[in-house]
């Protein structure tokens, strides 16, 4: 299934590549910084999947294709709040949030089945826990170097849903893999991703926490 | 010996799991983010150490049990605290660092002397540096990647006795790994960390450090 | 040319130690902190480089020089600003503020080539790609790993010139590989980092960035 893995990674790094972006724009970072935590947050969790695996040199630095495209991505970000900044009112407003949200639940939901099937790619299905450990990393490594680089508290840890949403979609595709066969566990897998993240964020459903006035910030 | 050592990697485990998930609570993160810090710190030393010694994929991603193991150590950490807080006070109380304390001491001691044998093992005795560096290395890159991850200052670079107990004890395990073999060799580095690291604190041992009023902080 | 080679890898080695150790000491680390954070930040793109490239174990695990020398440099900033601070004033004061900069510029520049030749040495002149983003990696890597650590904004995301000056030089040192031969092309590129780190500093050369009094910081 060659075709849908190619436009599913280039979903996932466009969509990174603008959470990266409006990331960095939000913390006041110029225009290369932009491009560079733009491109960091797409290929990010790849080159970590990838180190893990063996596939050394990564993927993203022998193919130009995926670094050109989220650099790219980051500059028409950049040039779209540079130039007609009003249609976003202020950065850091409503449709500046929820188009970060959004960019950043397409990444999280594609690269969680990308990582998944990049396990089964290697090892025949045979080591589940491998794959769903890949499909998480690659999921959530993007975003966890891009909170790190921005000085950001990690999403993972606070927004649980996160995290939550990419395990149980990677669950989905390593179970669905055997029985329905790759494409529709990879878009079965995506769509979970998305769907618990819109609802959790919708009715606000949260992961215990322990609640204390003593607690250190 | 692969039993004591199947022993040492579950005790540190489990000990880097506590000191993760605890620090997770005193920075409010939520029930997950609990389980993935006391996860990531218990393995991020060894996975660092494979990817260095190029053990790929990392044990940690093909082996479930530390994976397992540290979660469940973490979700135990955060049942405890969650319902019966009233036996630690307080979230970042006395015992609440103690505790902490004293499981960063051991999992830093176990893997210190774990990552010297790894050196070892691949390389049959001849490179003392690249033993050291890699006792070193697996001991404090869990703490390391807990406080960056946390947002904390990472432990290893104000409080020195950490660094200086994790070196000195895989110095004294690769040198005495000629003379006395493996099985004593690990102990003996292995209670050398806890010992310097008790020690320090007891006497508030301090390396020097330059003082200036004019310093930023 | 391997004589070259290490001489710029000991020049670069140096020159990043003495950046990593007096943020260190801007810090307020103690003794042990300054030698680690010296050695993360001369070894850290060496580091990474090598793992993208499946040269396991990296260098600098295996070659105790690196290590030393950098550990030494360190050592040695920490004795002339224990001893002599008269001669600093202060740490931050402008000298310590123009040695840093300068060191880091430094390191910087070196390693940009440095990586480039890797890449060469790798897959023979094939892919510019590669070579370009090692030259990149290796010269910016040692920089962010030091911020990251030291609870900094990574310079490389708001001094923009910094990552640009490395890029430069990284593709002109490519370019020119073909053309004038390895030794030329490295001093040349490493000279254009440095030129233009320089310029962009004395005219205040900067990068667009979007100015918004709502931006978060």
């Amino acid at each position: 299934m060659e075709p849908l893995l190619a436009v599913l990674n280039l979903i996932g790094t466009a969509a990174f590549a603008i959470s990266g972006a409006l990331t960095a724009i939000r913390k006041g970072m110029d225009l290369l910084g932009v491009l560079i935590l733009g491109m960091v947050t797409a290929v990010g969790g790849g080159v970590f999947r990838d180190l893990v695996l063996g596939q050394i040199p990564p993927d993203a630095f022998t193919d130009p294709l995926y670094g050109i495209v989220s650099a790219l991505t980051a500059f028409v970000v950049f040039l779209v709040l540079y130039f007609r900044l009003a249609s976003f009112r202020s950065v850091n407003g409503p449709l500046f949030q929820r188009v970060l949200l959004i960019s950043d639940t397409i990444g999280l939901a594609v690269f969680s089945v990308v990582g998944v099937q990049a396990g089964f790619d290697l090892h025949e299905g045979s080591r589940w826990f491998l794959c769903l450990f890949l499909g998480t990393i690659t999921g959530v490594g993007g975003g966890v170097l891009r909170d790190l680089l921005a000085g950001d508290r990690p999403y993972i840890f606070y927004k649980h849903i996160y995290a939550c949403a990419s395990m149980a979609g990677a669950l989905l595709c390593t179970v669905l893999w055997g029985i329905l066969g790759e494409t529709p566990s990879m878009l079965l897998g995506a769509a979970a991703v998305v769907l618990i993240r819109l609802l959790a964020i919708r009715f606000e459903l949260n992961l215990p926490r322990i609640p204390l006035e003593e607690r250190e910030k």
